[in-house]
């Protein structure tokens, strides 16, 4: 139970997990803080939210746990912010997509790492933003990586833990490095992608056309084009080397292909397909690659 | 009314063509015509078909109309063996995703372009394929493209347009070149990027743990990496000079923003990024783009 949950930004993210939280009955009173008050009342009027103050140091006074659930870039400051008010026995996480970013900005926020502070990441979302899109069951039967650092106690870890299973979240452990490595590849790599095919093809003389006649696979495709902006700008700027490697690593895999197709190479292109479609379907959909066995 | 429809390939498209048909009661008898007496067999099983023959010339006879639904690489075999033998007042169309190969391919098979071969290609279609997945909802408010030859005839255009909207269609037309362009964008273009991307991720050394943590917005950009890999080795052979043209573009701007991040650029991604969702929303989603203004 938690009596008093502060979230700092209040959208999807922070906003699901309060309600989250709420259904299950393990939250008492949920603090919503924000720069933009505009958004604090939509979130309040939505009932994910009780209270809510644009003073984070308000925020602070006798909160039970804390979640940052900002864009990394506006991390730094809110920490700074909290440095020496946030309470010593609150867990304090956040939900940021590059750990080790997070882990830095706390840092200088606070002066270090404080013991109460886990990083964390739930591998949940949609390409949507914004309270609106909060809805409760985000969470359910989906991964929460948590990558505590040195400082951190465990008590701390043991009552995020918690708190993200009563959301309906499997929770894993790994360390910031591997997180921001594995994600790269897994989801900024892909977002990338997509942002870059939108921008890509919006740029072509006849764009109207082209779009009106994409179909179904490219709206899947290219879907998580439509997220927000700032978020992404912001896992870009944190989570750089990573995502450096993983774009170096494709764009010479693309180049291949592509040098495969200008060569006419079918034997070439059909390994690659099938390889991809093998590997896709045992990961993504192993119903069907038992099927094809 | 259709008294004797062949099905050449009776796989996904193909056979949800004739389910449509046949729901629609605008069908006698569905022939299924293939290589592979087992696809047959089982497409008789489902109900997809009522008789089948591996031969295209006993198919040929008595047919009212024709589809060619098999990979691009076997048109013109097919083609050829249907030449001097297809009833000339039954229409013949195809689905093929390049509609200028096919042409070449008609003319190579039969000697010229037969004047009751009307080039097709439903804008429609999921990541799985064989006639197990055909269902007869696949065409229903999709766009179907007929790029007509200058030698097809205005009967052959007519029936063939009817049958497509009597599967639920709308029928649009085009030159095969623009046709082409269009669909080396929209379709080709995202295809060649998420079989490489799953390709890239596969090499990664711990490929294993990278796929466990792939969320649900690496399953949609990836979904169609599972799509039937002789298809698209034939559509990048088919379509090459189209298809190159677009990819080139997208590794400039690949590039260009990887470029961004590498100097910490955040204006530059920011502006990329909602340029890219702006025109997505509006495009793939009016609904939230004009929540957004």
């Amino acid at each position: 139970m938690i009596d008093r949950l502060v979230i700092f930004g209040v959208g999807l993210i922070g906003g699901s997990l309060a309600l989250a939280l709420r259904e299950a009955g393990e939250v008492g009173t949920v603090v919503g803080c924000s720069r933009n008050p505009d958004n604090l009342r939509e979130a309040e009027r939505l009932g994910v939210i009780d209270e809510w103050t644009t003073d984070p140091a308000e925020a602070a006074r006798g909160a039970d746990m804390g979640v940052l659930a900002v864009p990394l870039g506006a991390m730094e400051g809110l920490a700074a912010s909290l440095a020496g008010i946030w309470p010593e026995d609150a867990p304090l996480t956040d939900v940021g997509s590059s750990k080790q970013a997070v882990l830095e900005a706390l840092a200088r926020g606070f002066g270090e790492v404080p013991r109460q502070f886990v990083p964390g990441h739930p591998i949940a979302g949609t390409e949507q933003s914004g309270v609106a899109a909060a809805f409760p069951e985000l969470f359910r039967e989906r991964l929460v990586i948590l990558t505590p650092a040195d400082a951190t106690s465990v008590m701390a870890t043991n009552r995020v833990t918690a708190m993200w299973q009563t959301a309906g979240a499997r929770v894993e452990f790994m360390t910031p490095a591997h997180h921001d490595h594995v994600l790269a590849a897994t989801s900024h790599l892909p977002h990338v992608l997509a942002f870059t095919l939108v921008a890509s093809l919006s740029k072509m003389s006849d764009r109207d056309e082209i779009f009106h006649y994409a179909a179904g696979g490219f709206r899947d495709f290219t879907r998580i084009a439509s997220s927000d902006p700032v978020v992404w700008r912001d896992i870009c700027l944190a989570n750089g080397p990573s995502i450096l490697e993983v774009i170096e690593r494709y764009q010479a895999d693309l180049e291949s292909l592509r040098q495969a197709i200008e060569q006419g190479d079918g034997q070439r292109l059909e390994q690659e397909f099938t390889h991809a479609k093998t590997t896709r379907d045992r990961f993504c959909d192993p119903a069907r690659a038992q099927l094809d066995t």
